[in-house]
């Protein structure tokens, strides 16, 4: 039996750059005592509030449908809050409720392109990203963030990429994989390519809680740019909520309007409970997104002095988000034998700048996502291990 | 900003037939008394040891991403569910986790059809499914079960519709809204066309604790069919977790495997606290789901009382899931006519049959989920619309 194209090809023929971290887990799976280094997400658990009220909620009686585009209560905060920091006036009939971010991202692209339309997006980039271009059957084409810029893109070579015709490019600041923040000139040089090439502009914000310097923008808010730019944001990184699978997507109205009818059809709302615990969550205030974010603010602090004792390898600037972006081009190594030698060397998995684009090539991406004592100590063994490799 | 015609054209340019049911709606707004009569939803909810279960599991820290397949245990109990339904072999390599039954429609589609193939689906329907099919910039395409046949599809007219060009066809019974359980004949009859024909078989199955009369066939238990027929079931109706959004897809290895693929870029898994429940309420034997389908049967046995009593009105033998399909062409009234004036008179809101599709024009769908005694009212009140109708 023919399994569709649009399936079989999400994954563009090629390795999906997952190879290091099943290695590592298989490793762990016989036996062997692993640091893992190479996966987005907290140490800590969903605090036990935000559980509590999902509980009041079910036990309350609402385990039945949901309203598809949300309950007005979550619409309403997720508005309000994206109004708080953009200036631009929202409201719930701005927000449709997703199931997670990764859905709010397909979604955006379902509402953006029709098959066979090009959506461009910024390389190095998210594992998903041109997978879930070509889940939509449309096609991925990537535009390079230069290591040499910082990893900020560059407003001309997007213009080049969306000359060739294209219909979506998406961003995502503060960046996962290199911890980049956009820069108001990166952001007002994609705006003004948005415009001159009437593209969408679909801004995964989902890191817009972590950031460690300078200010996050998002680009709703810039000028004209509210009518053609698709926010796409989550409870997953802000609130250690990543298994419960909320998000949303912040646009246009009549983008909601189709938005709501394509999720009647894809999949008919999100649970009542867990959009009860979101909203208690969202309204707890700055403080408990804080409390989430600053484990992997002071990991990047004792990274960075350790770093700063040792010239082999250079950090991209770590302006947010729970990753550390490592040039290690000083070894002679790709990202992908660094990290598959310091693997079987010592036992510490990262993720090779190859699993996230070709523009991160030479780089490994080291997420700050265990122990403070356990990370830097592995942090420390890995400097070792590039030193000892430049020096041969 | 253009909007793809994916989306925009979801709908297929009509009314999605839901007119009655939002004026009831309004009404109720208004402050009137209405009785509903619409919606395929328990008046019971989530049984709380369910949901204890999830608490317990969120509680103890199974809050982080959860495998995009779904948790093994969950995936082995469906595994051996449907074994034991089917007499198939079926692993956990069979099943993946979806979030909603709605969800696995949708996937199953994907992964069958390319932009521009043609799906095909009986008519009557569950509202969602051409929206579905167009979702997936896939084609529509109907194939009547006429009232004159019980609402059965015949085979014939299934391969006149293959003949033209299909990639799938989409079933479902017990049936959602006609009541009707599909024959052995009619299943093998569907068999022969779809091995003829080479077309996925889509076997929407979230009715089938829902059995009044004879017993539900999965098609995956006939001669040949395992290997292209997709198993689309869910919590929501057998266990009243319609809000926990949680169903699954059983189908071929290969398949499977594909839609984690998909799965990774659409949705990125469902909560591990629901899958935690879900598996502790199939666990909880079948006496559980008796009790949760138990009003469903006493309520259609009272109606069928009170339908014996009169002779305008005429039932489809209502076999399974909770509706009541009932013939109203004595009364020389359209379906969407008659629920209009019968809201409009009495305050007690049905759905048209056309809201279905062409096939059930002339008929009302009477949801069972009100308590007994109000529901006999309304149905007792609504045959003496339909006698006086008959008698002008």
């Amino acid at each position: 039996m023919k399994i569709s194209h649009r399936v079989t090809n999400i994954n563009g023929g090629g390795s999906d750059g997952w190879d290091v971290f099943l290695k590592a887990r298989g490793m762990i799976a016989e036996g062997v005592a692993v640091t893992e280094l190479t996966i987005g997400e907290h140490d800590i658990r969903t605090a036990a509030p935000i559980l509590q009220e999902m509980h009041r909620s079910a036990m309350g009686g609402h385990t039945g449908y949901a309203m598809v585009p949300g309950i007005n209560t979550l619409r309403d905060t997720v508005a309000a809050r994206v109004q708080a920091r953009t200036g631009v006036p929202t409201t719930r009939d701005n927000v449709i409720i997703t199931p997670g971010g990764q859905a709010a991202l397909f979604a955006a692209h379902s509402v953006a392109c029709d098959p066979g339309d090009t959506a461009l997006y910024i390389d190095p980039y998210y594992a998903t990203y041109p997978g879930t271009i070509r889940a939509v059957s449309a096609v991925p084409q990537s535009v390079p963030a230069h290591a040499d810029n910082a990893f900020q893109p560059r407003a001309a070579d997007i213009a080049q990429a969306a000359e060739q015709g294209a219909k979506s490019l998406l961003v995502n600041s503060p960046n996962n994989p290199t911890g980049v923040v956009y820069s108001r000139e990166t952001l007002d040089g994609i705006a003004q390519v948005c415009k001159a090439h009437d593209l969408w502009l679909i801004s995964d914000e989902v890191y817009d809680t972590q950031v460690w310097t300078g200010d996050h923008l998002s680009p709703r808010a810039l000028p004209g740019m509210a009518d053609r730019t698709l926010v796409v944001g989550s409870m997953s990184k802000s609130h250690a909520m990543t298994g419960s699978r909320c998000g949303w997507i912040v646009g246009p109205q009549d983008v909601i309007a189709n938005l709501v009818n394509l999720a009647t059809n894809t999949t008919y709302g999100v649970p009542g409970y867990i959009q009860d615990a979101a909203n208690f969550a969202l309204n707890q205030g700055p403080q408990v997104e804080a409390e989430v974010s600053e484990p992997f603010r002071r990991r990047r602090e004792k990274a960075m002095a350790v770093l700063a004792k040792q010239n082999t390898i250079s950090l991209v600037p770590a302006q947010g988000a729970m990753y550390l972006m490592l040039d290690i081009r000083a070894t002679g190594l790709s990202g992908d034998d660094f990290a598959n030698d310091l693997l079987d060397t010592h036992h510490i998995a990262v993720m090779p700048g190859e699993s996230f684009g070709q523009a991160a090539a030479g780089h490994i991406r080291v997420a700050m996502t265990i122990d403070d004592d356990r990370f830097i100590a592995a942090l420390e063994t890995l400097c070792d291990f590039a030193a000892g490799l430049a020096r041969k």
